[in-house]
């Protein structure tokens, strides 16, 4: 006897049944067929990075959060998303890539943080972004276009896209002499959802803004109307610093080119309270939200950038971005039973021979059907009997069973029991492969 | 200015530039389509597990090579194999899964290797396995059935599966009465096509077997024939102790198998010189080799074992599994130029519009194309000229270019540039689409 260890998985790692796994990567397909309907390139960067590599930026929550190790001489890390790593790709093989660069990556990513419900260390992260030494507004509408081609494919629940730009907040904070706090002030107005206007006024208080312009900051950020009628009401606003005209004009052009791309107006909304946390972005922020959902909080988010490769070299590029935290996103799926498709299967026939004298025959049923790009599973251990098949066969949701004894050798014909329907007849292989392929 | 990092990726890891990605995802998504032909569940562990997990069978190499840190009170480790997390998943999850459980994992792992060429730190294994508490020889057959489809549709270059037997070797040295010296003669018979037949020789000697038995064993794993021949031959040698019986009643059983699934006698071979390195083989093992390439090494191999869970449950499971190392047969490939689709893209098409007028009408058109499943990238930076974007589409190996001006937006119809024949003409959409989807 050997010394046994228990045999568990690291908390905030997740691992899935095959029937989860299943549904999981067909999401996954859904991500990346809709991302290369549009162009994207694939890119697959290591996990393993240097340090120095992946903390060129460093700071706060990140160096914290961070798996770093030695190896040999090497001080290595975890990638902890794929932004980063895109910084580096881009800077690397500038010479290489045809500009705009168009790419997505489906990865995971590590962040070793305390495992809550629906926090994870290892969890996918679904990106596409557009590279450039200059960007137009198109790619920035773009990012719209896929985002609704992406939740369209994945047939979840009914959502929402909402846009903002932050240089029209910031232009707000110029406007109202409040651009020293900046900072703050979007850090509580990104925290609006979570805490409550209330507590959000109250956080502005103390943080130095008077009434009267938190007043302003709560008006603008309610800004009610259709598409339309929001840039009307900024333009009436008339603030006229570079950042508010500058911002006002970009949501404008987004927002034509979204139209152009008929994107449905029940699909897409200006929400002029969108900040997003981080720090880099610089003029179209993205949130995603499933209308009847939204305590699930966004499910794709993003934005743009002015300066992606500052780190690592000279030359400048934009971008503009958005991902999806699919990891995250299934739990919470799985939790609230959104996920539609729950009996899906890889094979979508069992074969059974009755003994080990129609194995043969069995055998070859098997290829034809695959040859017929029908998945087919054999089940071969013949000291079972059929109750533990057809188990078998149901466990992994398999549609349909194609019985061989003798006598259906005799008769040239296979017994092809429905699983669902609980029938079953006596067919040629070819009825079969119709029946199965329909 | 910020402080810079030079941009680097870690020696030993592995990123592509776009074009060769497209390439290896389109391998993983044969690779993958072939193994869910046959019905194997996908499965997906973490990389990152509890080290007292993957170390449980320690031992040499594996604890040299591992990335191994701590993480708050957590002792960490990269997995270095998907056999172990494999072993580690079924022993957690017996009761959920159904038997046989036919799994494919496609994956990376980390070994802390020196690099060399063709020798990699972090690297995509491609796996598939079949796990019961007994397996009768129908699934060993179903390996080289599996490797076969596999390596048909990958369509790289004429291959050869080897399959050998541990138990007919272990029989052997019984016959010859060296099994207390059975562990270094097969790992000797292993390196014969490294060092060759004399070195071996010459090895043996050393270790002290004496010039008879070499002689018999070169005879032996020297064996001509083709595979029924092999058989009959084994069969006259009248070794008549249990392993070789049951070897030899195996692989006789298998090769039977084989020939009902209809592989061709020139894609199988009975090798008994197939040893393979690694200790917990106990039956059948696989090789696979390129007939032009040998010097390559197999490219897919695998084996049959006896007890997959032994250092975390009591119950038993027998396992037959193969493994493809995709990142170090790319590289292979690469360098051999034997890759043959040199020139795919992800879009079919590059939509242009010629200024921002056209952007509308060009947005519409990408929409349909799209809507016909027919990926579809847009250009969309008007200040670039059309070299520039026509040296983009190249560049991707977009084999069209949709060219949108004033003119055609009056005329109702689009300039269609084929880039590889140089030609461009006039044409409706209805017409566009149909020659895209040629």
């Amino acid at each position: 006897m050997k010394n046994q260890v228990k045999p568990r998985t690291l908390a905030g790692t997740v691992e899935l049944l095959p029937n989860d796994q299943i549904i999981f990567n067909q999401m996954i397909d859904k991500i990346r067929k809709a991302y290369e309907s549009f162009g994207f390139l694939p890119v697959d960067t290591p996990i393993i990075e240097l340090s120095e590599i992946l903390l060129a930026k460093a700071g706060g929550e990140t160096e914290k959060q961070i798996y770093r190790f030695n190896k040999g001489d090497n001080d290595l890390s975890l990638r902890f998303d794929l932004t980063v790593p895109l910084a580096k790709y881009v800077s690397m093989y500038q010479n290489d890539l045809a500009f705009p660069f168009k790419r997505y990556q489906i990865g995971k990513v590590y962040r070793g943080e305390r495992p809550q419900k629906c926090r994870f260390r290892e969890f996918y992260q679904c990106d596409v972004d557009v590279i450039s030494d200059k960007l137009d507004m198109m790619s920035d509408a773009e990012m719209v276009n896929v985002i609704y081609e992406t939740f369209q494919s994945l047939d979840l629940a009914k959502f929402t896209i909402c846009i903002n730009n932050r240089k029209i907040l910031n232009g707000l904070f110029e406007y109202l002499e409040i651009s020293d706090k900046k900072v703050e002030v979007l850090r509580l107005i990104d925290k609006i959802d979570k805490i409550g206007e209330n507590a959000m006024k109250q956080e502005l208080e103390k943080i130095g803004i008077n009434q009267k312009k938190i007043d302003k900051i709560c008006d603008f950020i309610r800004m009610t109307g259709n598409t339309e009628e929001k840039i009307a009401k900024l333009k009436q606003m008339k603030i006229e610093n570079k950042e508010f005209s500058e911002g006002l004009a970009e949501l404008e052009k987004v927002t034509k080119y979204v139209k152009s791309f008929g994107i449905p107006d029940d699909n897409f909304r200006i929400d002029l309270k969108i900040a997003r946390g981080l720090d880099y972005y610089t003029g179209t922020v993205y949130e995603t939200f499933f209308d009847e959902y939204r305590n699930l909080g966004s499910v794709c988010s993003g934005g743009r950038y002015d300066n992606l490769t500052e780190y690592y070299t000279d030359r400048k590029f934009q971008g503009v971005g958005i991902s999806i935290g699919l990891t995250r996103l299934f739990a919470q799926l799985k939790e609230m039973n959104l996920i539609k498709e729950s009996n899906q299967a890889i094979a979508k026939v069992l074969v059974v021979p009755m003994t080990e004298k129609e194995t043969d025959f069995a055998l070859k049923v098997a290829q034809i059907l695959r040859q017929n790009q029908i998945n087919t599973d054999i089940y071969s251990n013949f000291y079972k009997d059929m109750k533990a098949k057809l188990k078998y066969a149901d466990k992994l949701n398999i549609p349909y069973v194609c019985i061989i004894g003798e006598d259906e050798i005799k008769e040239e014909v296979v017994m092809l029991k429905n699983m669902k329907e609980k029938k079953q007849e006596k067919v040629r292989v070819e009825e079969m492969m119709k029946i199965i392929s329909k």
